[in-house]
């Protein structure tokens, strides 16, 4: 068992320090608002007060934050949790953020004597509740061994896919197939509802056969009730379709949907759904259509 | 039991009829090339010379034929199976056509005195074989009530979605969505491979979160091996992709992933790739990026 700190207890982060406290490691929390560490102490783990103070001789540094720019200055800039690791730290970024980020800090964490694995999940906050996340996992193989009574508790599918950076691509990959499948489907609700036909009954069909997908099945009342109560939200996923974009082209990669499904995503946010679960690309679609769109019910 | 009429045998339609008639219906197939009727003939079927034959005392007559034009020289042309079909028959239509045409073939079916449902089905040869394809039933109640002992023998899922027509609709948005779902995980793969992700593994981990999709798990192998034998050709695909298309065009719905996905997949008939299974449009994807293709391994 291990000493973990654990920065980032949001709605995915709380939920895994958790399961990592009742598996019997110690874990020390820490998150910007201070309160968001509660669930974490009623389980037995430890509250710190800044990220330097969390990681103070732990083995094991977990993070769980929104976007690149939270997971540089955590490691390297004020938190700098990169110069206060007990020599020879294992980091876990379970964030999602670029590839090209995660490599440079990769190195920066090897300069200083230190490993790290990017291992970002998928399956959102129910996956994280009951530890049944896909983990995609980046990093040296001795590594990733090392977190395995880390990852296994958490997740229901973890592989290493490959070095540091390729858990990123992974789940940028990811992310684009899921706003993908969100959007025909999207496409396909407006089309049925604009023939007449029983739209419930269709989806039912339609989850029956070839187009049948984890989207379908778990967004289905979504589309049908318009209730867009994140869930995952759009503003998220538009700065995942970001690093989307930007690594199909930094990488040369000519990705025609990647392109329209960046520009779908931000048009979203440009309309103020951002807050909105990614599902309500519905509402997109209704509005390129001239529908105005019931008003979404985000109690 | 009833007296089936089974117009087109191809690797659809013949395991299809085959059904029908192990199930204890009387089934008479006709098919153009007749070599095709060999394995109902050998199930203990009646093989027909022509649609007019096949029909005569038949009270259920089925089709299942490539396209819009086919289905209408069948019912309405040279065959004229509605001019021949027996007072009151049922004429239950399998083929992927446009919503349009299906719904002025019912009228013409109505107005002299028969009945008729489109039943568009999904799962493709697999499902045929198995007797578990998605069936998306429109028409009238009591004449999809009537079909049950039918549908039920060739379907794992029979739903009925709606008025005549109202089928179509269901299999253009499943083609829609299919298409969807298989140009973003081409898209993907293209992505992961650039950028040296062990693909096998990367799959694995895509298929255990919100990415999951019954295309992922039947096309994994294809995408894996660029094996693209068919399985579902591109140029159905693409056929189904011009109905979608315009169906959304003339009920007035703007659909950009529709767009662009007819688009991306003509293009592969264009270059050749009508042949191949769908999944080639990871070929596709790889045209665009500049990238020679594998040879395809279409024995």
């Amino acid at each position: 068992m291990s000493t973990i700190a654990f920065i980032g207890l949001g709605i995915m982060g709380s939920p895994m320090a958790v399961h990592l406290q009742k598996h019997g490691h110690a874990v020390r929390g820490h998150n910007r608002s201070p309160a968001k560490a509660r669930a974490l102490q009623e389980a037995g783990g430890t509250a710190c007060a800044s990220a330097a103070d969390a990681v103070s001789g732990a083995d094991v540094i977990c993070l769980m934050l929104p976007d690149s720019p939270d997971v540089e200055e955590v490691l390297l800039g004020e938190g700098a949790v990169l110069d206060h690791a007990e020599p020879g730290a294992l980091v876990i970024d379970f964030s999602t953020i670029r590839p090209d980020v995660t490599r440079r800090l990769a190195s920066a964490a090897r300069e200083r004597g230190l490993r790290m694995l990017d291992a970002p999940v998928s399956g959102g906050q129910a996956g994280a509740e009951a530890a049944t996340l896909s983990i995609m996992v980046g990093g040296e193989s001795a590594d990733v061994e090392a977190a395995d009574d880390v990852l296994g508790v958490l997740g229901g599918t973890v592989v290493h896919v490959g070095p540091p950076g390729a858990g990123q691509t992974v789940k940028a990959a990811n992310q684009l197939i899921v706003a993908g499948h969100l959007q025909v489907l999207a496409e396909a609700v407006v089309l049925l509802e604009t023939s007449g036909v029983d739209l419930a009954r269709a989806l039912d069909v339609l989850a029956g056969g070839l187009a049948a997908s984890a989207v379908l099945m778990q967004k289905r009342d979504n589309l049908l009730e318009h209730r867009f109560d994140p869930g995952f939200r759009v503003e998220l996923h538009d700065k995942d379709l970001g690093i989307v974009v930007e690594t199909a082209r930094s990488g040369g990669v000519v990705a025609p949907m990647a392109g329209l499904l960046a520009a779908l995503m931000s048009s979203m946010v440009a309309n103020g759904d951002g807050g909105l679960d990614h599902s309500a690309l519905l509402r997109g679609v209704e509005r390129l259509n001239g529908q105005t769109p019931p008003r979404p019910d985000t109690a």
